[in-house]
C-alpha cells in the first residue's frame, strides 16, 4: 500500500483547522508551518478579540484557546507521524478521537501586539495521552504566556 | 463617607462585563446572577463557538474562557466585599489591576448542550492573589469542565 | 467464577499501599477508610516532614505527595468497581500499570496540625485516563491544599 | 552602606535548605550550584524514596516535592538579585515570606536513574508572584518530569 503523501493530507488539515472548525475561524487562526516537523499558528488582533477595551490587550480566553489547539494540533503530528504505514481512513478516524484532557495556562506578559504567534513541542507520547508544552509570542517576540496540555490519542 | 451601593454597583459591573469588554460580547457572556455572594455566567450555544462540526460541540477555548472569566468575576467580588468602605475610585482602581496570572482546567465531558452555566468558588483570599474552583455546566447539570485560576489581587 | 471478595482485596491493598511502598511508609501514609466507595489517607505531623523548622509547618512536597497518591487510589477504586468479574491476576496487572500523568496542587493554607485527612473524588472515568480532585485537610477540618490528577488507566 | 555579600549569602542559604528544612534533609536535597545566576539540585536515589518496590522508580511525590522546591529557590534568587541594596534582615524577611501558591508537574518518564538533578527558570517575576518552570532529569540527561510553579514574592 503506498505510503501517505503528506504533502496533500497537511494542505487538507490546514484547510479543515482554518475552516471547519468554527471557532477557529471566529477567532481567526492560521496555520502558519504544518509539517511533519512542526506547526506554527498566526492569530491577528482585531477589536473582537479584546478582553479590556481601556488596556487594548488579547482577552485571555484567545490565548488560552490558541495554546489549547496549537498543542493539539502537535499531538496529531506525532501521532500521524508514528502511523506513518496508516490509511487515511485509519488516520482519520485516530485523529477525530483526539482530545484535550488537561491544560495549564501561564499568563506571562499582557496580549499586546499586532499578531502572535503560537507554537510548541512534544513532552510525551504514549499509546493513550501526549503532553504538549506550548507558547504564544507577540510580533515582538515577548512570551504572553506558555501552556501544557494532557490530549487523548488514539 | 457613604458605603457602597451594591445594587447600582453591581448593575454597572454587569454591564461592563457583557458590552464593554469584546470577547465577551463575541462569545455571548451574560450575567445570570451577580450578587456580593456569587456569581452566575450563561452562554447560549451558537454555531460559532462550535469546535468539531461534526459533532456541534463546544471548542473547548470557549470552556476555558468562561472558566477563567467567572473565576475572576469571584474574585473580584470577594475583594468588593473586604473593601467594604472603599470610594468607587479606590474600588475600581483596585479591580483594573486584577488579572489571571495562571489557570488550570478539566474536560470532562464534550460540551453538548443549547445553554451553559458557569459558576465557582473562592479557595483562598489573600492581599497577593485569589484562588478560585469554577465548574461549567450544560443544560442538564452535567460537568462539563472545571477549573482553578489563580488571579493577582490589587 | 466467583466474583472478588472486596474485604479480602482491601486488606491486601491497605496493605500494599502503607508497607510495600517505601517513600508512603516514610512519609508515614495510613489507610484510614478503604472501601470501593471511598478512601480516606491520615498522615501524622512528625519532626522530619517539616518544611520551614521556624514555623513548624508541614512541607509542600509532603503535600503534594499525598494528594498524588490519594487521588491514585481514588481512580484505582473506580477501575476495581467497573472490573467487577475480572480475575485477581488481571485486576492486579490493570492496578500495575496505571500512574500520575500530571497533577495540579493549590496550598491554601500553612499545614499546620497534629494529624491530616486526604480524601477525594472522581470527576471522569473513560478507558484510558481518570481525572480525580482530592482534597487535604488538618485536624480542624481547615483546607490545607486541593490538588487535581490525570491518572492512566489500564 | 555596603552590598550583600553573595557568597557568604549562597553558603548560609546552601546550608539553611540542607540541613535547616527537615524534610530536604529526609529525602537527600543537595544544592549542587546555587549563584546568583542559577540553582541545581540534586538527588541521589535511596530505597526509602522508591514508589513501587517492584520496579525500583522514584516515588512521584519526591519528584514534586524537587520540582517544587527546585521552583522556589530560583524565585528566591530572582528576588535576592532585585533587592541588591538590601540589608540582610530586609532580605531575610522577604524570603521568609515566600511560599508556593500553586503547582503543576508532568511526569514523563519513570523515575529510574542513581541520581537526578533539578534545575528550572524564571518565566514571571512581578511584585507580588514570580512564576517557574522547572525540569527534573535523570543521571542519562533524560527528562523524568517538568513543572510550573507560581510562588508568592514579597
Amino acid at each position: 500500500m503506498a505510503d501517505i503523501n503528506y504533502d496533500e493530507l497537511f494542505e487538507v488539515l490546514a484547510e479543515f483547522y482554518e475552516h471547519m472548525m468554527p471557532f477557529n475561524k471566529l477567532i481567526g487562526i492560521k496555520m502558519e508551518t504544518l509539517t511533519l516537523e512542526t506547526a506554527v499558528v498566526k492569530i491577528a488582533m482585531k477589536d473582537e478579540l479584546v478582553g479590556n477595551s481601556h488596556k487594548h490587550i488579547l482577552h485571555g480566553g484567545v490565548i488560552a484557546a490558541a495554546l489549547d489547539f496549537t498543542g493539539g494540533v502537535i499531538a496529531q503530528l506525532s501521532v500521524i507521524k508514528k502511523m506513518k504505514h496508516a490509511t487515511p481512513e485509519e488516520l482519520t478516524k485516530r485523529l477525530t478521537r483526539m482530545g484535550t484532557i488537561d491544560m495549564r495556562v501561564d499568563y506571562i506578559r499582557p496580549g499586546k501586539g499586532e499578531y502572535f504567534t503560537v507554537t510548541g513541542e512534544l513532552l510525551r507520547l504514549g499509546n493513550k495521552v501526549a503532553v504538549v508544552r506550548s507558547v504564544f509570542h507577540n510580533d515582538d517576540e515577548s512570551l504572553i504566556a506558555a501552556g501544557t496540555g494532557t490530549y487523548l490519542v488514539g
